[in-house]
């Protein structure tokens, strides 16, 4: 027999399923305004922000009446809890693609600096990440999230080269400035978008396992 | 008559507070690390967040197991939910000190740019968030918690001004370039710590109140 505490979960699944949904696009979003220099689509993100914050605010009580009403044992408690994190770090991806929309905003100001291919790349990985992050989530899929947590070094090993390199152009070029601290910004927003989903798949690993990997304690 | 909740509650706070000390404490040392040109304090930072991260560890379990063992009601319930939301941007401020510190060491290896003076005070007041967000949580005080949020704009300003600043620093001499970047990562760092103090005072109207402010919906 189906508990009725069963409902309350996979309706939560559902709610964090369609969060990062959101979440998904706007990143997906953000970086093609950038590619693709369309300042409507940078100002459509912005604008769908407001929907992820209510929805975020949503899984919040969500979580708590479903806490206050079942007295959940330790596993499913368990798994409220992380939800409950977890809608933190959705939310928080959201912002950073706002993030990525203003710097588009200001990039569109001049022309392109150089053709983006790194960053573009380097946002595929995220998003790839982010989506990893719930699909391991939604299935309990340890493996999956451990994968996820590795990919986070690949991204920081982007991060850090596009750093270098556009320090080295704007110094061969100062009239480059604006523009390449501007990446530079989309670049570190991109790096904590696959933090978030980081954090996420850790939770995920602490909820089906009963341990924690945080910080890498146990890697 | 107390309640046996009542101590692990009690417990909690102290835990969250012994938290947010270190993170204070931290935040304080990469800033002071900078402005004296220390590099010793700098990796001390860098070095002291594993205590920082361990804490975190333990407090999520605290939470679990109080929620666990005495099947709190709404309004306990309630405060442990929002234990768990604090606690990570607790752990994230430590983080953002870290990051701190990292750039710091790379602003050692060349002469400094020109005397800090915004910075400082930049962070002194995101340390005085950051105390103030948490001595509201443990007084349930949302007179303070609101102070906080409204201090964030503060920050933000001082943010948005040490860019400009930077940026036509770097384009009147390209040789301050690295420097620069590095300037304006840290007021991005001072100004993200900024927000966990914002999250966390959101939190604490939250469970006093009952209702959410986040993402300013009811101002």
């Amino acid at each position: 027999m189906q508990r009725h505490i069963d409902g309350e979960l996979a309706r939560l699944k559902e709610e964090l399923v369609r969060l990062a949904g959101l979440a998904e696009t706007a990143i997906g979003q953000s970086i093609q305004a950038l590619v693709s220099r369309d300042a409507e689509l940078a100002r459509q993100v912005i604008a769908s922000d407001d929907q992820i914050n209510q929805l975020e605010i949503d899984v919040d009580d969500l979580c708590l009446r479903t806490m206050a009403l079942y007295q959940p044992e330790a596993r499913d408690l368990r798994m409220l809890a992380m939800a409950l994190k977890i809608v933190n770090d959705l939310e928080r991806m959201g912002d950073q693609a706002v993030n990525i929309a203003e710097r588009t905003l200001e990039l569109l100001k001049e022309p392109l600096l150089k053709p983006l291919i790194d960053i573009p790349r380097m946002a595929q990985l995220a998003q790839r990440m982010v989506k990893d992050s719930l699909d391991a989530f939604v299935q309990q899929d340890v493996a999956l999230a451990r994968r996820v947590c590795q990919q986070d070094d690949e991204v920081d090993r982007y991060d850090d080269q596009m750093f270098r390199e556009l320090l080295t152009h704007m110094m061969q070029d100062p009239r480059a400035i604006t523009r390449a601290v501007n990446l530079i910004l989309v670049s570190r927003h991109i790096e904590r978008i696959a933090d978030h989903a980081t954090n996420v798949a850790e939770d995920v690993i602490y909820m089906v396992e009963g341990k924690t990997i945080k910080h890498h304690a146990s890697s």
